[in-house]
């Protein structure tokens, strides 16, 4: 019998940690061959060239395609996507795989979902159903309508991903993979190295012995002319508490450049002596510096999904994670300085919280592997009402 | 008050008789502003250059983009979509229009639908709601999870448009331009011109006097592979029946070039002294050339839309059109000649259907122009659920 | 030691012509690796799908690209050669050769030399030096000044590469791998089978006992738009001389769509009883059909080139090939019926001429091989004056 | 009489400068239209936004177009230039200028050359004819084989352009245009305000009125893995000779990112308190700092063309400008911080030198309204031997 060849795009360091578990069943398993994919930002040395990473993990790449326009606009966000889908088309049409498999939904997972359909490959998706504010709100469930089988990581997203008319037959709720990462941190918590010595970053040191807080704040796509004054709000909120602060570049997105500008000036002005920024680590690493710390602010997914099974007290700005399943650890803000300072000193304070099985239970990859193993692939479909 | 520049692009020659009506109703209405594009076939001699017909309808067009990719199979389809992405960015970046209008579900109406929402412009889409089979039911249910105003043609439509999680307030049912097109035809039915000498094309000519059989056969693009025993079925079973065929040429999509090339071998072959082949006329030559007809066969929709209004009886093959909403006016039947053979007979046979009003009374084009004038526009939208 | 790998990107049927010899060379070299790229209309069926040839003769495909923008006017040329840079910076990416092989002067063979030369890969060049009109003209010349290694067909080639400021070290007088075909014909020229029977084509069959002709005129992509009426005196004169005629289907250039037009009402309105179209056909089979031809016209180098090494008497129209080093074979006429038919017929009169060795001798695939092989790699240059 | 409409494409930030006398000229000429295009980086905020002193100096914007890749590599490069040559087609397809003006040699500019002669607008090319290292250097000579009018800066860049097989007729002895920014500075040599307060960057302030070095240092794309060395062997030269230093971003090619991270890590490290980083200004503010100052460090042409008009000692690094004629201000050396601090402080002790006309006279601009008023246009050339 031949294997199934299951070809993964990443294009990014955040979707690299919301699949690698699952990268590693689908290699392992018997029936299944994995032809990976990088491309767009997880090639690019601005943001920590994650295709490092990747190798270091013992993944062989089969082709890299760089598809990153410059400008971190609106505009390049939609030439990045169609020279993304271009080339991905290209790209399959040479490895020829069984299923490709994309994940959630960045601007330019739409050009993945849309190569492997148009080409008449069955496009398997990671995190549909699942529900937020921006554009990707709008590219998550277009990859879902671009898609055969759905890969969910919760109940709810199961029933909406059926309830927007696609076959209940094609949706699998296996939690994401994301998730199970995190669940191998909690074994192994320490973290072996100083953060600092290793991934430099720039800023100030200091010790970490007595709490810090993490943050992950994005630009929002719809809003994106408010980028710096969203980013500024943040830097004076945690530069006002001074608890020593592990700050994580943004994505790039339509409003990076000036989320990063906000962040430059900042630093050139303020000099926060508390404020540490990383551009990338391994994803092992960021949980477990996540996972020590006493509070996570921003607006990234990380502190709903591995926040909650990390029982990290968060604080979540503003409308990107809005209509997002949550646990009792988040507490929602505004961009606004007072707000943030205010419910991050709140959380720090309240401690730890217990862990929930929302997004998943720590076993997703290897029901991925399974599933795009056994299930039906089929291109054809018509609305299930 | 500033007027709200509304940006069309039509990218097919069906594309054109889908939207003309409203084309019009948006330049003359004093609240609007049309920006027309015209890109992909609609620019190409190979499918008659639509453009030309555009021209001579009076209007005005402001950026043409080339942007199919030869091949006509799987792979050029993804990266002719993917091209249009990446220079439609361009168009909307220096045109900066209110509103973005994309027609149904051809396979690069997505590249307008990404283009238009990457860049937070608002996107309007006629036609969404609908069922059928093949990439087109992929490509219209993503490009209405791309789409912020619905501008569809049934009650269904709008009820399964609502089902997949939109607003109904953003839901509008207007009718299909295509019907009104359908509507004027019906005011004057008669044929001002000779069909073969003003649109030339290839084959015998014969008189229409004792009516005729007209044809539109399009590949399928998830079983493209067998186009061309597909169109040699049909070509036969008209063959066969003697009976004088105006055969119009399919759109470029996978496939077409088997189809192409079955349709040429055929010729050579067989010489069929009844069957004519158009490459393209305007919109209105043909649908008078359908009004007069005594059936249409093939899979094209439209036999099922404008051929239900028009009450010409219909001969519909395999599942390109399956889900659809249809009229009394349509047999089914599959690829094989001895069944289209008895149906076409059948049909001719039965005679003329009463009208039906299922996708439109003929007054959609004023009403999308209404409802682009005075809805709410907003890029920002969640699952209605 | 390792192998140097050596990139050879194919675009269209007579680019493999031109270069099939030094493939196998290559392939076969003990100190070479073969990497081929098949792209642009040399995987179209429309051409033939000469990549189904290339096949057929044993060479392994290590990556295909689509690039070829419908439309074939001025405007898709340059799309498609900007598409063909973009991918093929990733192609060349992927697979890290020591040196790419571009060939000849075909408007997409710029993509080759620029994507390499971007990319500090040595580029080496077939058929640098040499003078003709159009477009052509400049793509060739831009492309030695994007070039490293030329490997030149003639002795004034190589002196005209040099005055153009190249480094006399690294020009290689070798000759035209095209020869080396015509001259293994010359060692076996039979034709096994009738071409009509194992091609196809359209139009009428005939006998080729008592001698035909062989036509190939491409469209002049800086005169493009009279393709048509040039092509229309080309098919009277030949129509009118009533010698059995073998046509072959022209390159997809800017004027193609014309051309091809051209051809098709003339076939409908005349239905030329002596004329036979072809597509496409191996470049073996199509030597021996010129070899065994009376008089070969049109515009086409094979003429000049392939035509003066096996003694073909041929008709040259207009400025395509002005400037061109030529034996004596060839008679120069203008686009007009009357001049065409009358060198035609004293071509056919006159008879065969003696063989010359302008273009090569019959062994330059083994020394392009060698010099790949043995020549040193270095991209920095800077010009020779 | 109509206009000759002249499309002019603006890519960089040095691109502006070396054209804008030539913009305002032809914006000016009674007989011309100015058609403007501003893409690739010139649109970056990254870069400054040129485009925004680009309006400021009150020219009309037709056509923005993004095209810059993310990621400053060679794959990047050549991505970026086939993304440019693909949407340059569509807007000059859309603009139908009767002439295109390209400037230079930067890698895009191949793009803007190959779009225009292949769509048969005849070329003007600024600046060809001079030898330098690097890729430009292939580039540039490309460039004058696409083009059909060559307005060169000397007069051996004259003799170079018709030995390379130009005819004669259609070379012209412009001088540089940057020349007549230089020139108008010699005029009005005082700084109206704070280079600080006006332009901001990072960086510690300091006094200028004792005397300040320039520095402007490029990756060398053929060399780009060495970057990062050879921007710290500059660095430490200029911090160790403790002389402030005004030092300006390098322009988006192959090989920035290390040259930005070179600079940023020295920062970081060193934080040099006499050092301050540019990242753009207005030509004539940076021209007046540079004719303000000691010396100019680095491997710009500037220092070599403008350099010699305002008689600014200067220290060339490299084999960049190798080639390239200069006047007696220039002292070359390695990238070697011992060799480029003892230049640096022999050319602050020398002092001025004369100005010298190598590179034009400073009227420039208005030659080259003139010429391409009243040159002939044509697009069909021949190597001129």
């Amino acid at each position: 019998m031949s294997l199934r060849k299951v070809c993964v795009v990443i294009t990014a360091r955040p979707s690299y940690a919301r699949i690698k578990t699952a990268l590693r069943a689908i290699r392992d398993h018997p029936e299944l061959e994995l032809q990976l994919v990088v491309g767009a930002s997880a090639l690019l040395e601005r943001y920590g060239a994650p295709v490092d990473y990747i190798e270091q993990d013992g993944f062989e790449i089969a082709t890299r395609v760089y598809m990153v326009l410059e400008g971190e606009n609106l505009v390049t966000s939609a030439k990045s996507t169609g020279l993304g889908l271009v080339e991905l088309a290209t790209v399959f049409d040479n490895l020829r795989p069984d299923v490709v498999l994309t994940v959630a939904d960045r601007y330019e997972t739409l050009a993945t979902a849309a190569a492997a359909a148009y080409t008449n490959i069955p496009v398997a998706h990671v995190q549909g159903g699942e529900v937020t504010g921006s554009i990707d709100e709008k590219v998550r469930h277009a990859v879902t309508k671009l898609s055969d089988v759905h890969l969910v990581s919760t109940q709810r997203a199961a029933e909406y991903v059926i309830r927007m008319g696609e076959d209940p037959a094609c949706v699998f709720v296996t939690g994401g993979p994301d998730i199970d990462l995190a669940a191998e941190i909690l074994d192994e918590p320490e973290l072996e190295l100083d953060p600092f010595d290793q991934y430099g970053g720039v800023g100030e040191r200091f010790p970490l012995d007595d709490g810090y807080a993490v943050v992950i704040q994005h630009p929002v796509t719809t809003e994106y002319k408010e980028a710096r004054t969203q980013i500024t709000e943040t830097l004076e909120a945690l530069h006002g508490l001074a608890i020593p602060t592990l700050w994580f570049w943004p994505n790039p997105d339509a409003g990076s450049d000036d989320t990063s500008k906000g962040i430059r000036v900042f630093r050139e002005n303020v000099k926060p002596p508390l404020i540490h920024f990383f551009r990338n680590m391994p994803p092992e690493s960021f949980l477990r510096l996540l996972h020590g710390s006493r509070v996570i602010v921003g607006n990234s997914s990380v502190a709903i999904r591995e926040g909650s099974f990390l029982g990290v007290p968060a604080v979540n700005i503003g409308d990107r994670q809005a209509g997002r399943e949550h646990g009792r650890n988040v507490l929602h803000v505004d961009y606004e300085r007072r707000e943030i300072a205010e419910a991050a000193l709140a959380q720090v304070e309240n401690g730890r919280y217990p862990s929930e099985h929302i997004y998943g239970d720590g076993h997703a990859g290897g029901r991925i592997a399974e599933t795009l193993a056994s299930c039906e692939l089929r291109i054809e479909k018509r609305l299930c009402y």
